[in-house]
């Protein structure tokens, strides 16, 4: 299905995880907060850009842009979104036009689907897509760097990898920089202050077998917890796993 | 000279060039603006990023930073400052603390001298440094991904390199994307827009021998370019090759 069919569905009302829709095309990771905090959360990206890769933002009034077609819209093109009021989760809705203020500025966050495929050519499995669950996402104990009133923790998205199979993974993500790249921690948990990995505080857990090792990424989920930690008046997020399918190609993102 | 030395002796009213200052060290472009503009500058450096690649950011009231040293200070420590009032250029000074503004964000901009030491490295001759010039810079006609207020030309700084040597030149500076990376043009100068290369709009001419051929990278004087084009109303960005001289190691900026 092209992004823009996606999309159309998912505009008309369709709520779903979109793992595996319009393979071979990026999706990204929503956050849209007041124009007043716009330049807190665009130089925390900037500071923190394997977690927040930004691959474009939608300033006020604009509800479309390059990454999502002529007749698209951000407040209502993502499968389901998270309303924040003051960092608080307060409701998750298919569509945000109610929610919307009209001084938000979405910023669109690249996100690690879109380097599972390469992952999956060469061999490395990808234990979420195996068990079609949702990827296991945790809070770690690292901080972000902040940027005036924008803070929180790195947020991590994990996979299981075959001992053998780990450099290759590293490798092939650290192609993909504007998707989270290479992964920030390799091995114990721990190291990350995560204490229980069946335990994730986003998406679902999947099975680590015998000889695999756990593999962190950044993930774009690291905004809305800087959105928790922070307190902005009103953010709106997507859904964790519920992202906005782009018509931006997978293969655009490799670095040479 | 260590930075921190020549930070001091500019800091104390030394006026120069700062090319071959602190070989090895990153030299970087100064814009600052006041915080209502921050996120437009901000957004339009990330739309541009061959321009307009951020090494850092000072937020308000911060006029030190990693870069800096502990005891850096921005108003005083670049050579020589441009001021710009409504986009004009009205005055420059050898010290911005009278000129500067307490809302004032100041980003720090990667400048392609930190390739230069590897163009040579590899027998790649620079020019304006066999010539003891400044670079010369010349604004185009291709224009920037406006962001909100912000727009304006694409300004690049052109290096005459012999036929072949040209790959070289593009091979090494696609490895420094944050000092500008790979060339945005490499031959005709009426491609760009360029009618003269005998009078760049910046900097200084330099001598174009037979076989050789005009190579032209962006430059971090095209947020300069866009304050005169965007009229906030005041900017201090540094004069043109007078520049910030960091901490940062250009060995530091080498992607794999």
């Amino acid at each position: 299905m092209s992004p823009a069919d996606a999309r159309r569905r998912f505009r008309e009302g369709l709520v779903t995880s979109t793992a595996g829709w319009s393979a071979g095309y990026a999706q990204a990771n929503l956050i849209a907060v007041p124009h007043d905090y716009a330049f807190d959360v665009l130089l925390f990206a900037q500071r923190n850009p394997k977690p927040c890769p930004i691959l474009d933002v939608l300033e006020p009034g604009q509800f479309t842009g390059p990454l999502l077609g002529e007749d698209g819209d951000i407040r209502t093109d993502v499968p389901a979104y998270q309303v924040y009021l003051d960092g608080e989760p307060v409701q998750q809705v298919a569509d945000a036009t109610d929610a919307w203020a009209n001084d938000l500025v979405a910023f669109l966050v690249g996100c690690s689907f879109s380097f599972e495929a390469a992952l999956l050519e060469a061999g490395v499995p990808v234990r979420h897509i195996e068990e079609g669950r949702n990827v296991p996402m945790y809070r770690t104990d690292r901080g972000c760097r902040p940027a005036g009133r924008m803070h929180g923790p790195l947020v991590v998205s994990m996979r299981p990898v075959p001992a053998e199979c780990v450099a290759d993974a590293v490798r092939i993500t650290s192609r993909y920089p504007s998707v989270h790249g290479a992964p920030v921690h390799v091995g114990d948990p721990a190291g990350l202050g995560i204490a229980d990995l069946s335990a994730p505080d986003f998406g679902e857990a999947v099975t680590i077998h015998d000889g695999e090792v756990p593999v962190f990424w950044a993930c774009g989920v690291t905004p809305q917890a800087a959105v928790m930690a922070s307190r902005p008046p009103l953010a709106i997020g997507h859904a964790p796993g519920h992202m906005l399918v782009t018509d931006l190609r997978d293969s655009a993102l490799i670095v040479p």
